[in-house]
């Protein structure tokens, strides 16, 4: 007999009330509260918060709270990963993001999806994973969406929804979110408009 | 003599300073920012918070603080309506949403709008009311504006901007928003990209 | 030897570790929480805090929070400047707003860009202008990105993505945000959909 949790993170339908979910939910929210009411002057406590919100990593995370998840165990973090404000990460399968990205404000990394049977979305849901790589730039706004891998070094413009993979090292925008161009190595910097 | 506040639920121009209109927003920001202060755990209170502010409903709702609105009396609410983090709704006219309707993290119902006259804007608004119909998901940060009507058991794409009515058991998406294809009752769960 | 904040406002590469800016951060960010935590009716703090944040103006400022912005002090506002709900100015260069201008809920107004050298990006960023003329009214969820000047009397529709100049005394809209038609004066009021 598989519990919820084991269903949810294997992208099957199941029952998001669940007590076992709920209780969880519940105690990182309670946890992002917390880390919300922070000042920037209070480094170690945020510090700390991180490491007991986000599954792995967290302990080099660089965070402009208000920050908001569901579980927080499901994200796996790399080094100097940096969220700014009021970015939302729906963790409901496993989301990955490699070392030094940038999130801007508001970005939000959605896992879950919802039956497109009205009467079976009443009582289920079910999700899939996002994977992000290393050294990626994520411009504000942009929404990343369930089961979408975004390639390292890549950019993604402000405002994007990402419906699909985008591979590495290119600019990628727009809604939906196409590949623009390559991203050269020799580009050192860029007066282009994606913040 | 008509008052502002029968002007604004009119959807004629009136001003928004109006004294009586100022209190009865300051009163539910006060009630927004209690239920904002709220844990999951406290569900009672977070349910009654949800009673006084909404104008119908929230005796069953199901809500992701924070949530954001300018009246509530204006929002009439089924049963089981579900809004996750940040939502905003601004009511100036009547916001209507059946039961079971999801609304992902970020989601705008915005009713309000501005004369384009510059000099008329300064000094006074209107709005238009919105109606939502029942089992329909709302993907994370879509935008629904003002006049507009979605109909029952449709899915709007995350990242939307529904400029115009969507009919009932659809998919749209975009920016404008449009009608992608029917939903089919056979569809029993989509790993399609709307979450 | 120019500071890091020199190189920052002249829109070079620099560093946002830099201690000084971290200070200017976190001074701006607790001011930020203490407006954020106000209510309506404490008219006179929230001048009282808006007066210490922004570098000119938020004397007559009209204001809802939450409210989230990086400096403050690069922010310049005229006069009876509305922001609604939730909006984010980053403000690493300046940022000049007109009199009379509205800007609807969760709308960003960004001027840091990253190098597309993702080695370069892990420690340097820099950043463009924004200029925004007097009585704009900008529709909720729009971006604003880095070196856009958009002119007076225009309405950008909610939901753009505004990537490039926007003339005075137009209608502009989608992702990214092209101009749709010129406002007319005679137009006292707009039926229209942006928000």
């Amino acid at each position: 007999m598989r519990t919820e949790r084991e269903k949810m993170l294997a992208g099957e339908l199941y029952d998001a009330l669940d007590p076992e979910l709920v209780a969880a939910r519940a105690r990182v929210r309670d946890l992002c509260q917390q880390l919300n009411a922070t000042r920037d002057a209070d480094e170690a406590l945020r510090r700390d918060l991180c490491q007991q919100i986000f599954g792995v990593g967290g302990d080099t995370v660089w965070m402009q709270p208000p920050f908001f998840c569901d579980y927080g165990s499901n994200i796996e973090l790399g080094e100097r990963v940096y969220f700014n404000f009021n970015c939302v990460v729906l963790d409901v399968c496993r989301v990955r993001i490699g070392s030094f990205t940038l999130f801007g404000p508001a970005v939000q990394i959605l896992t879950p999806l919802h039956p497109f049977n009205a009467a079976l979305r009443r009582v289920q849901e079910f999700g899939k994973p996002i994977e992000i790589g290393s050294d990626v730039w994520v411009g504000g706004g942009a929404l990343i969406l369930p089961g979408v891998t975004i390639g390292s070094r890549t950019v993604i413009g402000a405002g994007s929804v990402v419906t699909r993979d985008v591979p590495d090292g290119v600019l990628a925008a727009g809604n939906p979110c196409r590949v623009i161009r390559p991203i050269s190595d020799d580009e050192r910097h860029s007066y282009g408009s994606a913040p």
